[in-house]
């Protein structure tokens, strides 16, 4: 193997110089308490058991069994790409390892390691559903999700490695890699797979072992696409699977949204280890499109259920949205690439926003129970998930279920929540930068000397993060601080001393210094409530405003209102600034917001659905307070009324 | 057979005292001219053909021929229900050659009917999907649509009869009903199809033969539903099934809209043979909460893609509605059962809704290509259906395709086109009711006299209708004419003599004279354009408008509009009243609109989707005219942006 030692996290480059910034591993920022650090908690003590229950129960496991020999024969349960499932539970448990020892979970971990290999053919291959004699090896890659099931192999493999060192679930993955590379490499097939995923997964193992097949072969299979090159089965056609347009020509985000992503994290990936500006370029305008037209405010990225893909432009109604939590996974991926790509601190805001949103709010505070499209908004209670069972992707149940038919989702929360630390901060020759605002520890060298800092903060409950450098050397360097988008009036002080505190043109604010430890850092970002409108071209909130403060997007749900009220019927009063309260929401303590609205009396319309403009009903109402919770929380008292979202009053002389 | 012969029109109830309103026949009423007298012609001359090729080439009759050993056996082509749409279309072909003989027509009926009874069984099963083998018989109600395929069939033989006075198909349907009755009737099976349409089509096959056991079969099954009996696969519940809750107890629609409406259909059926009130509470109950919470302006009912659905209450987003023609085409049934049930206008002004708007919108002008789904807006020129080719159901191409995989659909348009006539009018002891405005002959017994009209019209490019009485007797009879919802300050002139014309309590008026031949009556309603809003619980176009004429309502399509406007940014000026203006759109004139607006620039906007209330851009435009054109010509000129709603220009002063 050639070039530095990755670091031990998702996303690390070979090709150093072309970084804007570099990641850290998850041996130098560890997340030390909060909503991620009890998440993450959870993440072990309760998510994992509960998704290593489910594989064997849904038969996940059980289908590779059967190919190692270790089973007998039968038919093949669940999807046909149920592989994929075991592969991210995999790496999921591989940086929770990584993050702290569990011999359980190393166990478990072996275990399945061992089933995966006796399952492999001789030349790599590896997938239970062809191997079980259910379709035909390479036949029906428009469909067949083979190489798709092979790239989480792949970073299941490159996972393991990083986080724990070993090599056993590495070896099946490159055994995998190169049945890819042997079979396709060289231009030996021109086609791709109808799910992009190995692409990325290819640069990963290129950067764990240097080998440079696995590079050109990503390259390879990004290049194949946008020609046509899958045959569309069912229902459907070329933009759904990336294949219309060629990526350095595609300038916006179509088709389904978790292939999209995916595909685009892969593009990013090869521009940073080849410099192909053109990949860049290309990349960067699909985000910049995506960000400002097909973004919803939770960070739900694909509106449709049909395809569960991308809607045209300013497509964002409330609620009939899909938001995939994978989507939001993969926009997730993506924007830390761009991030180190860049240095924009756009990217990281991104981050944020999916992170204390819809990421938070797609798994129960149990952490045993997880949804697969994300609404945001629910005009009726519906019918609570079944306890204990799955469900079907595309159902909308109104509460959480326990684990899906198709199960991509849970695993995808699972090994995000697991290899967050990485997300916290990054460093430069000049320094550390600091991209979200957890309590975290962060080593780091700087200017040869080894640097750490300390992190506290209620962020988001408040605005103030403290941060203490513990460790450092005599040479100066540059502590940044990402001024998120939404903030206002940001003020720092060192040792009690302010210092400036206005982002450059990257949206940091940078604090050049000889340090010492025990130097403090107070960073105060102020966090009113604010509402927040859409672009005038996202019909579907016309007129409506939202609530946030700091990054946290806010709903009203049902019970939280006072008797009488009906959410489906009220409009806020903006010229009211909300208040804060504090309330309690399955056990946590939240920053609630109490909100003036009118409770809207629409009784003389509810005969008919339409009146003609200047004979229409009065629209009186009642001066009435609300509650707005954060989005994260929602969901978590059974189903209910909620929504984001809210017309603005305008008085009863409206028309 | 018992009781009176039932008249050559659907829905010809054997109970006739419990009428409010009693049909006429296509005998008795004939279109004359007008969109929909072109229509019917194209409708025979293009679509009936089109049909007749499509079901060949995509295996719909094959399917039926090699169960009838014609053709040797072989897989099953298309879908497995696809025996209904070579009913539908019997059905349709009926009404057609009973509105007009055609002996080409008639030579197709008679060779698809020899096919039919050449493949039912002898004990008056019929099904290609089961008898080929690919199905066990009664096995998997939930799916299979064997109730559903033989419903159709049952129509298809009482519309021949009625229309033809054949007994040939006929005599098919009855013994598929017979096959039916002896198999679940007197309660020998507790279940039901997944998909109704038996039911309606059962009591249809009582009037038409006067056997009871027919009336008491379709009752066994409607009384079935709602109590789980139907065991969910897939992705679907019981509601979606009508199968949560008994229908008398069900207070609006939900589920699967075409199922959910078909059902319903048979309930009134039901409700108007029997008396039973709780049936027509039950359907008078779901109608209104459907009228006044999941309709759409242009008549689309059910929002959801997802199981092609009814959304919750108000759920009504244009931009990802479903909307598809079986649906309102189902909503059509349901409203002339209701109508002939109390009298009352809403549901003639559903009809005229659904009919000069959605029904004329699925369909092409040229008469060959069909909208599955009906978008109510469109942000982006699409890609164009494929020329000559059939189209998944769920795709939402940007022109009509020629035909479907599931060809549901183009059938339904057909067979309502056909018998559109009945429709028009119908009469009671007191005279005749005019409900549609459209060219006709309409002849009816009055008072023991035949009496004859002649209704003349250019509605609804203008709102006066002409009617010539041409044959009466000497006792005084009442004509009634529907007073529209939308209609103000409506006169009547009889013989150039003004009478008043204030609509009673069912929603017409009525004009009580002797009458005699050559009398001349003029029924004028002013047709000024009119902006619409929404109930302000619909969220999706909250602050917006709608333009209407008359029954039209219009939209916003690119191809008519001034180079530089973008209809995704643009408000309308409510203070300006719009303007009549002629256009031809592929071949037709209509009245246009000439409407003041405001293209609005985003420009400050576009780089992100959101902006802080009171931090947001200025909202700057300039004035400029709209053309709008009935939304039943959109997307015959391409694919192109339109839209329906759009937002009203508040001023630059809005936030």
């Amino acid at each position: 193997m050639t070039g530095p030692r990755p670091v031990q996290a998702p996303v690390s480059p070979l090709a150093i110089d072309r970084l804007a910034l570099h990641p850290l591993g998850l041996d130098q920022v560890g997340i030390t308490g909060g909503w991620f650090g009890e998440w993450q908690q959870r993440n072990r003590d309760v998510t994992a058991p509960h998704a290593l229950a489910w594989l064997e129960r849904d038969g996940s496991v059980a289908n590779l069994r059967r190919i190692g020999g270790e089973e007998p024969a039968g038919p093949h349960q669940g999807m046909w790409f149920s592989d994929s499932d075991v592969h991210k539970v995999l790496e999921a448990l591989s940086w929770e390892v990584g993050r702290l020892p569990s011999p359980e979970l190393e166990r478990r971990i072996a275990d399945l390691t061992a089933v995966l290999r006796a399952a492999q053919q001789p030349d790599g291959y590896l997938n239970s559903f062809v191997q079980g004699g259910f379709d035909t090896r390479w036949d029906n890659l428009v469909m067949s999700h083979e190489l798709y099931c092979m790239g989480h192999l792949i970073q299941a493999g490159v996972a393991n490695h990083r986080a724990t060192g070993r090599t056993d679930l590495l070896d099946v993955a490159r055994r995998a890699a190169d049945c890819v590379v042997n079979d396709f490499g060289e231009g030996r097939r021109k086609d791709t797979d109808g799910h992009p995923v190995i692409e990325t997964a290819l640069v990963e193992l290129y950067r764990e072992t240097g080998q440079d097949e696995y590079l050109e072969m990503a390259e390879q299979l990004i290049n194949a696409r946008g020609y046509g090159v899958l045959k569309p089965k069912g229902h459907f056609d070329s933009p759904y699977y990336q294949d219309a347009t060629p990526v350095r020509e595609q300038t916006t985000v179509v088709g389904h949204a978790v292939r999209a992503l995916y595909l685009l994290s892969g593009v990013v990936d090869v521009y940073l280890e080849t410099g192909e500006q053109a990949l860049l370029d290309a990349a960067l305008a699909q985000w910049t499109a995506m960000a400002a037209t097909k973004l919803y405010l939770t960070g739900a990225v694909g509106s449709r259920f049909e395809g569960e893909s991308f809607g045209d432009e300013y497509e964002l109604p409330p609620d009939l949205v899909y938001g995939e939590t994978c989507a939001t996974v993969a926009s997730i991926m993506v924007a830390w690439r761009l991030l180190l790509a860049t240095g924009e601190s756009r990217f990281a805001d991104a981050i944020e926003r999916a992170l204390f949103n819809l990421i938070s709010a797609s798994t129960a505070v149990t952490g045993d129970a997880f949804f697969y499209n994300n609404p945001a908004q629910r005009r009726a209670a519906h019918p609570a998930a079944i306890p204990d069972s799955r469900q079907q992707r595309a159902e909308a149940p109104g509460t959480r279920p326990a684990w899906f038919e198709c199960a991509c989702c849970p695993p995808n929360i699972m090994r995000t929540v697991a290899q967050l630390a990485a997300y916290v901060a990054t460093h430069d020759e000049t320094g550390i930068q600091v991209h979200q605002f957890i309590p975290a520890t962060v080593h780091a060298w700087v200017a040869k000397h080894q640097v750490k800092l300390k992190l506290a903060t209620d962020y988001p409950a408040d605005g103030t993060v403290r941060i203490q450098v513990t460790d450092t050397g005599d040479a100066p360097w540059t502590l940044s601080l990402r001024v998120p988008a939404w903030c206002r009036g940001a003020s720092v002080t060192v040792n009690q001393e302010v210092v400036p505190a206005d982002p450059d043109d990257h949206g940091y604010l940078r604090i050049h210094r000889v340090w010492a430890a025990g130097d403090t850092l107070s960073y105060d970002m102020p966090m009113p409530f604010r509402f927040t409108v859409a672009h005038p071209a996202v019909d579907a909130v016309h007129g409506m405003a939202a609530i946030e403060r700091g990054p946290v997007v806010y709903c009203f749900e049902a019970p939280d209102q006072a008797a009488g009220i009906d959410l489906n019927r009220v409009e806020l009063r903006s010229d009211e600034a909300p208040t804060a309260v504090t309330r309690t929401i399955a056990g946590h303590d939240v920053v609630a917001a109490t909100v003036a609205a009118i409770a809207r009396d629409d009784s003389d319309w509810d005969r008919h659905g339409w009146a003609t403009l200047g004979e229409e009903p009065r629209r009186a109402g009642r001066p009435v307070n609300l509650v707005a919770i954060p989005y994260r929380m929602w969901a978590n008292r059974g189903s209910a009324v909620m929504r984001i979202f809210t017309p603005i009053w305008r008085g009863d002389s409206d028309d």
